[in-house]
């Protein structure tokens, strides 16, 4: 039996640009592309905010994920919008209308089915609203968190202080290096681990993901792609997969951390090869596993 | 018995400033980095010109090396001397100073001791010498070859001309990107493969090397280091440890291949380490056999 994932974080109805085309009006958010990558491999429990024009067939394509929606809550007004336009070269993103709405006032509240949950995942909100769910929880056995440019920069303390409380945290190389002061990968995995978590997972975007734990580093690159039509929530669904193939596994260790690094790849890679969450509403466990294959004889030297 | 290799390339006098300090006088070139790292492996004959200032001490180190020099001729006047600084963002440098001096006029010439060499390497000179020297060898079994920025602009029939008579090409991302004339690198990788080689390796500094074959993909992640002194040489340390490693084991085929460019891949990450030649001059098999073992356990969800 997978252990339950809890994740909390937005939930968006997001317009996108990218040099391959356009899609109005989608499912997006952070919540959203890690907890459709996490079950794949396990239950997931949701917690986020969505007004009341949230798509009924989003919620009803979240459920057939099997994901629990007890802790989404409805409120009336509008759901987080993102406008965004990808560049050719897609590393570089401007954001063209941001509108919080309802999200602006979430509070999470983590309901009692939920508190039980042994992985849990903050996905990027402000870091006191992370710290807040964590207090809610009764005694999960691994906590991981994402975040962002503007909480690093604005909420530091803030963010410093949650640190402390988690084991695993996901972040992108500029992150890793605004958050650290360091400019080289391995001083700035070294300063970031010396604030709390027992491992540091830094995303590379095309070039893959390189994890440091105390004694130990993982590095794999990312599957290569002809055509990515539009990168949002990779980052995401990279820990969603991660997540999931975790919880799956039941226990944390070097060999279930490293294939659920691998499995997060995969969840990503597949992701970005569509707009918004439309590859993973029609893939499978057999294309799955079929990619982690790919991956082992991307990068297999031993045998 | 490892096969011979014949390098042909660019011998220099550097001086270089790095955020690490700087190092005036040392010996630098594409043919020198190429054969240092090659020659741990296998046998060299080194094909290149330097002038009367030529350091007799660095001629010693090469022929220590045990690099056969019979086809580096010396002639009157000043070595080829290239004066660099890298930036705080290590993959940007500017040239400061460069004089061609005896190099200028370099027409190479093979010894005939040179002439049943199995494997070559075209370092980067100029495409129609690379292509000349070609003419000279009798029948080697893998040719390889490397070029830049400024061969890709100025001398491009020349250069497409070459890769129809080459196996293998190992150049940067960027000149990749140049030579294809596509940002996507799977893109650019069959661009370039329908150009005439076999294998094309595309280096992407200190994300690592990925591999492009027809039928196969390969990617490596890049030795993470805290403390990178000199940049310089790294590709060419990279193209060497790879001839080498594929000489040593006498033919190529994808598992020689890909643990090749993991040894050249090794043979980058300690050039790297100090200015010049200096790390390569302290370094011995067993080291390069340890860094290749952790480069397993950097690399391995396999077991």
């Amino acid at each position: 039996m997978p252990e339950d994932i809890c994740v909390v974080g937005s939930l968006a109805v997001d317009t996108i640009e990218t040099p391959s085309g356009r899609a109005d009006d989608v499912l997006g958010g952070s919540c959203a592309y890690f907890a459709v990558a996490a079950s794949f491999f396990a239950p997931v429990n949701l917690v986020g905010v969505v007004g009341s024009d949230f798509p009924d067939s989003e919620r009803r394509f979240l459920e057939t994920c099997g994901i629990n929606l007890q802790g989404m809550t409805t409120v009336e007004g509008s759901t987080f919008r993102w406008t965004g336009r990808y560049h050719e070269d897609m590393n570089v993103r401007d954001t063209l209308d941001l509108q919080l709405n309802v999200f602006g006032d979430f509070q999470p509240h983590i309901p009692e089915d939920y508190r039980d949950s042994s992985f849990v995942f903050l996905a990027n909100i402000q870091p006191s609203l992370q710290s807040d769910v964590l207090s809610q929880l009764a005694a999960p056995s691994l906590i991981g968190a994402d975040t962002m440019d503007h909480w690093i920069a604005q909420n530091r303390e803030e963010l410093i202080g949650l640190l402390s409380d988690i084991q695993l945290l996901s972040i992108n190389d500029a992150e890793a290096m605004q958050l650290s002061g360091c400019t080289n990968v391995v001083a700035a995995a070294r300063e970031i681990l010396a604030m709390g978590p027992e491992t540091v997972l830094i995303k590379r975007g095309e070039y893959g993901v390189i994890q440091f734990a105390a004694d130990d580093v993982f590095a794999v690159p990312a599957f290569p792609l002809e055509h990515v039509k539009d990168p949002t929530g990779a980052g995401d669904c990279f820990a969603g997969g991660l997540f999931g193939s975790l919880a799956a596994a039941g226990e944390v260790n070097r060999k279930t951390l490293r294939r659920a690094i691998v499995h997060g790849s995969v969840l990503a890679s597949f992701a970005v090869e569509d707009f918004s969450l439309n590859r993973l509403k029609a893939l499978d466990r057999e294309q799955i596993d079929g990619r982690f294959s790919q991956f082992m004889a991307l990068t297999d030297f031993h045998s």
